[in-house]
Parts: C-alpha cells; structure tokens; sequence
C-alpha cells in the first residue's frame, strides 16, 4: 500500500511538473515569435512572416493541451495549494496564448507594410518590440524559478514601456501630420505599438499570477495605476 | 446520512448556480458600461465618463469573486462534467472583464476627444458599438440559457461586426487624410473602433466556451477564419 500511494504521489508530481513545464515552452515559443516578428518587420521578409502566422498555431493548440492536463490534475481532487498552481496555469498560459496572437498580427501588419515603400519609422518600434520581449523573458525566468520577487520587478517595469509606448505614439501622429502618405503605413505602426505594449500588460498579468501562485490571496500585490497613458493624449 | 448526503449535494448545487449567477451579473454590468460608454460619447459627458471607468472596478471585483468561487467547487472534489462548468466560468469571466476593460477605455477616450472641437465621425462607430453590445448581449442570453446553437449563431454573425470595423476603419482613414486636424480625434477613434471589434471577439470566445460546457471537447466547433481584416488594409 505504501508503495501505491508513494506512485500516486509521484505521478501527480510529474504531471504538474509536466504542466509547468508545457507553459515554458508556450512561453519560450511566443517569445521566440515576437523576437521573429521584430526581425522580419525590419528585414520586409514575407515568406518569414507568413511562417510566424502558421506557427501561432502551435502555440494555440499547447494552450489547449495546458487545459487538458489542468482538468486531469483537478480530477485527482486538488488541494488549496495545488489549485493555486491549477489556477495560476491557466491564466499565464492565456496571456501566453495573447502575446502569440500578437506577434502573428505583427507579422500580418508587416506583410500590409510591405506593399508599400519602406516606412523610416520603426525604429522606435523596434525598441519597444525589444523590450517588450525582455520583459516576457525575465517574468518567464521568474515562473520557472518559482520567484515572486523577481516577478515583482517585472511588474514595476513595465511603467517603462508604457512611457516608451507613449513617446513611439506621439512620434507616429507627427509624422502623420507632416505628410497624409505617412498615414496609412502609421496607422499600422500604431496599432503594432499598442500590441507591444499590451504584450507588457500580459506580461504583468503573469507576474501578478505568479505572486498568487507563491504567496496566494492572503499577500496580495498593492494595486498598480492602469496603463494606456496614449488615451491621454489630446494634441500631438 | 441520506440527509447529510442531500445537504451536501444540494449546497454543491447552490454554489454552481451562484457561480452562474455571479458570471451573469458580471456579464450584465459589462454590457451596462459598453451602453451608457456610447452614450457618454455622444453626449460629451464627462462626468459620466468618470462614472463608467470607477464602476470598472466592481467588474474586476467580481471577476475575483468567481475565481474565489470556482476554487471552493473545485475544492469539494469535481468530476468531469464539473471541471467543464468550471473551466468555461473562469474564461468567461475573463472574458467579460475585458468587456468592462474595453468599455471603460472607451470612455476614457471620450473624455480626451471632449477636451477638441466635436469630431463629425462618430456615427459609425456608435452603430459598431450597438453592434457589439447586442453580440455581448445575446451570448450571455446563450450562457443563461446553456443554448449551444444560440451561441453558434453569435459566434457566426461575428463576421457582420468584422466587416463594419473594416468599413469605419477605411472611412477615418479617409477623413485623416482631407485634414491633418482629423488625425489626432480620429486616431482615438480607431482604437475605440478597434475596441469594439475586440468584443465581438469576446463574445466570440463567450460562445465557444458555452459550447464546449455543453458539448465537451468531444463535439468541438469548426475553425472559424481570424478576423482582424483592417490589418490587410494597404491604403485606404
């Protein structure tokens, strides 16, 4: 009997270690892609954008698999802590989920810019793209280490690119202003800027439900200020 | 026992209602916001505006309230059928957060415009967000209902809401380019546009969570095509 409950005991280990370890690789999937995204915008590459379209697919359907095993941990009748896990994964493997779909549309919108000359302006972008993928890579690192701490830092940086967005936002509405042929390939930009900013929300959303996962309810995070500062700007 | 029995299961039940309950209720506010925020435009109310974004908060709350919830029923030993109910409330609740998020961005926004001249062009996006309401409205009448088919049809008319957004954002596009003043009220415009096409999305994401509460994983729907059409937009 000891030996039985021993193997009960261990298999539900590996399977939440299975868990954890699927929402790594969404994770490390969706950044790769974004990090693709950036690239191909810069290098006006089609064949490499539609690629990263196809691939959002991968990612959609471990987000499913993610699911599936949450369902057969739960069946074997969680506990207050394990649900916590249970909890937290679904959540971070649906922003994960997000920020897939971001980079895909990155991809999409680069393909629409590459009907037309270059666009000058996607440096900034660019930057912002870069960070945004920094800060799903270190809260990533931060679910893997299990460090709440870490997570926090995440959290706290993001005002960073919600100020970077904010700037890239008003840059993009001049340069729409100096020539109406700058408006079309900008409105693009500015959507794409937006998409790299609500990559840091998600980023956030894990870092908050990784605090959950360590410390639970009874240690919630103090509230943050919303973001989306661009909804605040009247005149350019 | 028996009556211990029965007790047991009869509060399982309650709970399970007040899940639903709770995720009605928080659907119900979310669609409240999303009405009185189209109103809020077109009137140029400010005060009402501050009003739509601090009752977000109690959306949020509430959203908290269901995880609370789906933790106790899932605590108390879920099978199968349990789980579906229970994975289905925590997306739709989620879903229905983004609702309140989006709706009360909208107002934000509506207060930004108001501080310039009335912009001419809100007609349309007043008739996308009427849309989006009523694809809000009917998916909840889907969950109360558990009507797979009624959600099947939601899901389907979401197409409808696709094609207005595309036409608004060809159309502000246009009105950028007749005068740079346009560009910074019609900028804000487009969000809010895209705003709105973003909750048919989540209405779309409501329905499919419905079917597969009732279905299962077994009888999956068929892949619908992605939306988000103005990202083909070349030149307008």
């Amino acid at each position: 009997m000891p030996n039985e409950h021993d193997h009960i005991v261990r298999s539900y280990d590996e399977e939440q270690q299975r868990l954890t370890h699927e929402i790594q690789r969404m994770g490390a999937m969706a950044v790769a892609q974004l990090e693709a995204a950036l690239d191909v915008m810069e290098r006006r590459d089609d064949n490499a954008a539609e690629r990263i379209i196809a691939n959002d697919e991968a990612i959609d359907a471990l987000e499913h698999e993610v699911s599936q095993d949450v369902m057969k941990l739960a069946l074997r009748g969680p506990m207050a802590s394990d649900l916590r896990i249970i909890l937290a994964a679904l959540r971070i493997a649906s922003d994960i989920e997000r920020v897939g779909d971001y980079a895909a549309n990155m991809a999409k919108r680069s393909m629409v810019l590459n009907t037309a000359p270059p666009v000058p302006h996607t440096g900034g972008l660019h930057a912002l793209g870069r960070l945004a993928a920094e800060q799903m890579r270190e809260v990533l690192k931060a679910y893997k280490d299990l460090d709440a701490d870490a997570a926090q830092r995440v959290r706290e940086r993001d005002t960073e690119l919600d100020l970077q967005y904010t700037a890239l936002f008003r840059e993009l509405l001049t340069y729409m202003m100096e020539d109406p042929r700058n408006i079309t390939p900008c409105t693009h930009l500015l959507f794409m800027a937006k998409n790299m900013e609500r990559i840091g929300d998600h980023a956030t959303n894990i870092a908050e439900n990784i605090w959950f996962r360590v410390h639970g309810d009874q240690h919630p995070l103090p509230p943050r200020e919303k973001r989306d500062d661009s909804s605040a700007i009247s005149r350019a």
